[in-house]
């Protein structure tokens, strides 16, 4: 038997192509680009591409990938009508969850020879069962989720909103998907590659990886940011009340991250596109006190952002409620959690690690009536 | 960073108080109490409590507890629409993921201090989510979930067959559900345990939990065992038969464990009760066939049943149809799986490894018209 850190810190687990994190020199890279090349030059439908099929697509494989995924927008029957039991005040996350646990019921994955279908199809209409359950639960509009947008990030921006996005928003809100697309093995890509280990469907490891995002200490992050920067009406309070967090340690979500040591390379990207829709919005405070947030924190603990503290903001200059912060990583994280369990099959062995056991000894059975 | 082996086989990956598994001359203990006392002498319902509260029931503690679990079996309306939607030709698996799923969106829980309710709500109202569904979408009968029988194994029955089950059956049930209540580090509970070191629900847990169960390499080894058991008319046939596979290597559902390098101690108690079943209901074939299949894997191969092979003949004596074999394991290690949330949440740190990385090199962006 091995022994091992808390928390599996630095044990390595298995091996992946998909991408590095942190690696010396190599920031992080999505099949050896590196995201800032991906950001700049690509678009989330060549990421989730070249995390699916091992390579970017050529033109008429980008345009054949992004048909398929237009087609595959709108929702069976059954799957709208199971929506439409959840409240109001369900978690989106559940929502997400759920939606693509029925659909597992609905279009199941009969065999491995159809992971690459079943992603597509969850790629595809993973935004439109948030926006169903939301238009629906929020304001009893059934919409039509199977628009024509051309990209992913449009469609959802559009089904939110019920108009075109500008192009602005339009191409965070690509950035913010191509950011959050893969990320090794964090908590929610472990959980979907050891369900995958059991020779358990695609839907059963996104379903597990979307309930592992969920916790604040992950995915639940970029909403918990939210939260922090929202209780400051400028630069001066931030400091002030930042200060006053960190004498009492308080937990500052969005700050830090189990790999990165130093600045999370996303970070730099979306903050970039926070500035600029701070400034397209006018939403001045916003960006001034999340800067302070930044500053004081390298200040005084030097931990640095990581993407989700910058998403808050740019999510929030969109338009985007806060609950809805986590279901975007979701439509992101798909794709690589896809890719994942593609990985996991293609070279399995049941993920089953041991336990040191610290309950009582054997004891002798005593009777009900004895006890 | 350390290596590991593949599957994290042996490798510790944090510590447990609910049981041993294979531990140096302690077999299979739940809290320091063999399964084979808490077969012989306990009940489904005082090891629940047991893995739960941490201690066996007192008579009145017992008595308050079953009285909890009965008033908890009725389904909510929008459970019981959104079960409707879910063909006969669902998985059972996948209706189990999706009812948790639902009814975490319906009942959520809102603080870690409602964990023993959920729990206590999912284990007395899973078997009503399995069985409304499979009534409702194999006849269109909506059965009443909410029976008064006393323990969950004759629910359960009494929902299955629409009677009061037979003693000796109810009794098998029972003994069923003791054994697969829990069993330390397996896949799905690990993935439970990552889920909750996110500080995501419980619900998340127990769907994440249930999506890993299905596989074939964990949960689905049961079903899988009887259909190897059904391809055999005799003791002569199976011997025959077994000996082919093996000639071309196919792997035989039901043996051998990660852990357990004898003899699996669940399975000496479950082959007890089905041959007592087989007895009683005359499937005398059933019975040698799986014997006989015991017999020449010890004598080929050196491998041991584990809880899964015996667990089927038992099963179908009872008349349970096979596809919901995995979910009677799902129905018990909901204990299991809770209290390993609760034991993780108690001593919480993030669970997230490294992988070795085996991709490409980094690579220069190439514009999509020279690819």
């Amino acid at each position: 038997m091995t022994s091992s850190t808390a928390g599996l810190a630095g044990v390595v687990a298995g091996h992946t192509g998909l991408s590095t994190v942190g690696k010396e020199g190599a920031g992080l890279t999505y099949r050896g680009y590196s995201i800032e090349d991906l950001c700049t030059f690509g678009s989330f439908e060549q990421v989730a591409y070249l995390l699916l099929y091992g390579e970017l697509p050529t033109g008429s494989e980008l345009s054949a990938f992004q048909q398929r995924l237009r087609s595959k927008r709108a929702l069976p029957s059954p799957l709208m009508v199971a929506l439409e039991q959840l409240p109001a005040s369900a978690h989106p996350m559940d929502v997400l969850r759920t939606g693509c646990s029925v659909l597992g019921c609905l279009e199941p994955e009969q065999q491995p020879s159809e992971q690459h279908r079943v992603s597509e199809r969850l790629l595809a209409c993973l935004p439109s069962v948030l926006l169903y359950w939301y238009h629906f639960s929020h304001s009893g509009k059934r919409i039509d989720t199977d628009g024509d947008d051309e990209s992913i990030a449009s469609h959802f921006l559009h089904m939110l909103h019920g108009k075109s996005p500008l192009e602005s928003h339009q191409r965070c809100m690509d950035v913010a998907l191509v950011l959050y697309a893969e990320h090794e093995f964090n908590a929610s890509t472990f959980t979907a590659r050891i369900c995958a280990s059991t020779l358990s469907d695609l839907y059963s490891c996104i379903t597990a990886g979307i309930g592992t995002l969920r916790g604040p200490l992950h995915g639940g992050a970029n909403e918990a940011a939210m939260e922090l920067i929202d209780q400051f009406r400028s630069a001066e309070d931030a400091e002030r009340g930042l200060l006053e967090m960190l004498a009492r340690k308080a937990k500052i979500m969005g700050f830090g991250h189990r790999v990165y040591k130093k600045n999370d390379p996303r970070s730099d990207v979306i903050k970039q596109w926070a500035k600029q829709l701070c400034d397209e919005t006018g939403n001045k405070t916003l960006y001034e006190v999340s800067e302070r947030i930044e500053s004081v924190m390298l200040r005084e603990k030097k931990i640095y952002p990581n993407l989700d503290f910058y998403s808050a903001s740019a999510f929030r200059c969109m338009g985007i409620p806060t609950p809805m912060f986590t279901p975007i990583f979701v439509l992101s994280r798909v794709t690589g959690w896809s890719a994942h369990v593609f990985e996991q099959r293609a070279d399995n062995r049941l993920i089953r690690p041991s336990a040191d056991y610290t309950g009582p000894a054997p004891r002798a059975w005593v009777p009900i009536e004895q006890r």
